[in-house]
C-alpha cells in the first residue's frame, strides 16, 4: 500500500525544531530573526541525471543537498538557521526517503539548522532546498567588494570532486584508494560555514567554489569590476590530484571542475597574518593564490600564470546547463 | 543557439527589488525583517503533469505558482514580502520563460513581493516557489486555535476550479461561457492576502482551501482537537456550480475539489458583525458555514448536514499524491 504524502512528511521530516516558533506541519513556519541581523536567503534545485546520478546513494544525496546550500551561506559569512525542503519523488519509497532524511538531518543537526517546512510530491526526482541564515546588519560577505591590491585566497583543496567524476565517467583511471578519497569530496562536501563567519569584517569579498574556480572567481571579478592574476603552481591540490596534473583532465578539474565547495575570497594584504591565524583556529587550510588589480578593457579579467610565467589560455570554465 | 542559464536568470528575473538589500545575483539575498515581526516561511513544488497540464499557458502558470504560495501567507495572516523561484526546464525556451516571468512578476508587483533569489536548471518541468512574509510577533493565524463554539467561515465561493478541471477531463459538460468562468478560477486563483491580514486578532484559526474544504477544514479540526458540523446548503457556490449540484461531480467539487484558494477560518460568535464588516471593507464575500464543537472519540470529526438534516457520509476528501 502506497504511503500517503502526509505520512511521508510526518514520519521523516518533522523533528523538534529549536529555532522555530512553528515547525513543519502548518501552512507556514514562523521564525524569529535576531535583532540587528539581516536574513540571508538562498535556494538550490538539484535534478536527477544532471546534478547527481539517478542511483545516487540517498543518504549521501541528503547530505549534499543541504551541504551545497550551507556553502552559499558560508560564502556570505552567514550563520545558517533554517531550511525548507521540497522533494519530487517518482514513488513513495519509504526506504529511500528515510535514508535521504538521515543524511540531510545529520548535517542539519551538525550546523544547528532547523528544517521548518517544505513539500513532498510525486514526480521526476527533484530536490529543492532553501536555506535561511543570519548575519549582523551590513556584515555579510559579498561578491562585489574585491579591491585592487587584494590578495586572493582559497580554502582547502580544489579538483578532487571533479577528478572523481571524471574517473566515474571513465575519462581517467584512478587507483581504488585514490577514487575513494576523491569520491568522498564529490559525494560529501563539507561546507565552510565556520570559516565564512570568521571572515566577516576581514575579507572584502567571497564566493563558494561550486562551478569551478575560474567561473566563480570570475563572478567576483565581474561584480567588483576588477581583474586578477593567479598562479597555477599556488593552487591548493591534494597529493592525489598532483600525481595527475600532467593530464589535461586533472588540470581542468583543478581550475574548472566544480563541486569543490571551498571558499574563494579576497582580502587586503594587511590581513595576511590574521587570515593565516583564523585558518589555524577553524582548522581549515587557506592558501594565497594570486592578487587583484585594475580591470583594463582590452585584457582578460582573469589571467592564470603557469610556473614559467606564461599566461595560460583560459577557456570558458563555468558549467552551464544550457550552453 | 541555446541561451545560457545565467542569461535566462538575468533577463527575466532580475528586477529592481524594493524590499531587499541584495537581490537576485549574489550567492544569497539579504533582507531585513521588520522589528517586532516574525518571519513566515512557506514552500511549494509544482510538477508538470501532476499540478498542472504540461501544455499549460506559461503566463497563467507563472501567476498560479506564486498565487498558491501567497495563499499560504494569507492563511497565516502574514504580509508577503519576498519570494525565491527555482525552475527546472526541459529546454532553454526563452519565450516560455518570458511568459512565465510575466505572470509571476505581475502578481508579485500587485502584492509588493520581491523576487530575491532562486535557481534555473535543466530537467523535467518543475516549479518550486518559496515565499517569505512578516507578521507581528504572536499575531499569526494558525491551524490549532479553533475553539468549541466558534463559527466556521469560508471566503468567496468553492468548487468552480474543480468543476473546470472535471470539464477539461470530460467528466461533465459545461457551456462555453460557464467553462470560461470556472477555468479562470482554476488557472488564475486570487490569494486572499488582504482578508487574511484583516483577520489577525479576530479569527482563532485559519487555513487556505487548496486540497478541498473537507480536507483543509479537517486539518484545522485535527490540529485544534475539536469537531465541527457544517451545512451543505450554507456552502458558498457560484451560480454556475449551483446549476449542477444534483450531479455528484459538482457536489464533490464543492466539498472536496480543491484549488479554491479561499480562506476557511473559525472565529467566536461575538465576532460575527466584525467579520461581516471587514468582508465588506476588503470586498471579499465571507459566509458562515457551520460551527465548532467538542470532539467525541466515537464520532466523526466533521459532519456535513444535508438540507433535510441527515448527516452525509464523508469519504476521504483530500487529494493525496501517493494514495
Amino acid at each position: 500500500m502506497a504511503t500517503s504524502e502526509f505520512e511521508l512528511i510526518g514520519r521523516y521530516f518533522t523533528h523538534r525544531t529549536r529555532h522555530a516558533v512553528l515547525g513543519v506541519g502548518d501552512d507556514a513556519a514562523l521564525v524569529r530573526v535576531k535583532r540587528g541581523h539581516d536574513l540571508v536567503v538562498s535556494a538550490d534545485m538539484l535534478v536527477a541525471g544532471r546534478h547527481f546520478f539517478r542511483d545516487a546513494d540517498p543518504r549521501l544525496l541528503g547530505h549534499k543537498a543541504l551541504a551545497v546550500n550551507l556553502s552559499d551561506m558560508a560564502a556570505m559569512g552567514a550563520t545558517p538557521r533554517w531550511a525548507t525542503l521540497a522533494l519530487a519523488l517518482p514513488a513513495a519509497d519509504a526506504r529511500w526517503v528515510r535514508a535521504f532524511s538521515r543524511g540531510f538531518m545529520a548535517l542539519a543537526r551538525r550546523f544547528d539548522v532547523d528544517l521548518i517546512g517544505g513539500d513532498t510530491t510525486r514526480g521526476p526526482l527533484n530536490i529543492c532546498v532553501q536555506i535561511m541564515g543570519e548575519t549582523p546588519h551590513g556584515k555579510a560577505l559579498r561578491r562585489d567588494g574585491a579591491r585592487r591590491g587584494d590578495d586572493i585566497w582559497v580554502s582547502g583543496t580544489l579538483g578532487d570532486a571533479a577528478l572523481a567524476l571524471a574517473a566515474l565517467k571513465r575519462r581517467i583511471k584512478l587507483k581504488p584508494a585514490e577514487l575513494a578519497s576523491c569520491a568522498a569530496r564529490l559525494h560529501s562536501p563539507q561546507p565552510r560555514v565556520v570559516l565564512g563567519r570568521a571572515l566577516r569584517g576581514v575579507a572584502h569579498s567571497a564566493i563558494d567554489v561550486s562551478d569551478g574556480l575560474l567561473a566563480d572567481l570570475g563572478h567576483i571579478l565581474e561584480s567588483s569590476d576588477v581583474a586578477a592574476e593567479i598562479e597555477l603552481a599556488a593552487l591548493p591540490a591534494s597529493a592525489i590530484l598532483r600525481r595527475y596534473l600532467d593530464r589535461v583532465v586533472a588540470c581542468s578539474a583543478l581550475l574548472a571542475g566544480g563541486d569543490d565547495y571551498e571558499l574563494c575570497f579576497t582580502a587586503p594584504r594587511s590581513a595576511r597574518e590574521r587570515i593565516a591565524r583564523l585558518g589555524r583556529e577553524v582548522r581549515v587550510k587557506v592558501t594565497r593564490i594570486g592578487s587583484v588589480g585594475a580591470y583594463r578593457k582590452a585584457l582578460p579579467r582573469l589571467i592564470v600564470r603557469a610556473p614559467d610565467g606564461a599566461a595560460l589560455r583560459v577557456v570558458r570554465g563555468g558549467y552551464d546547463h544550457f550552453a
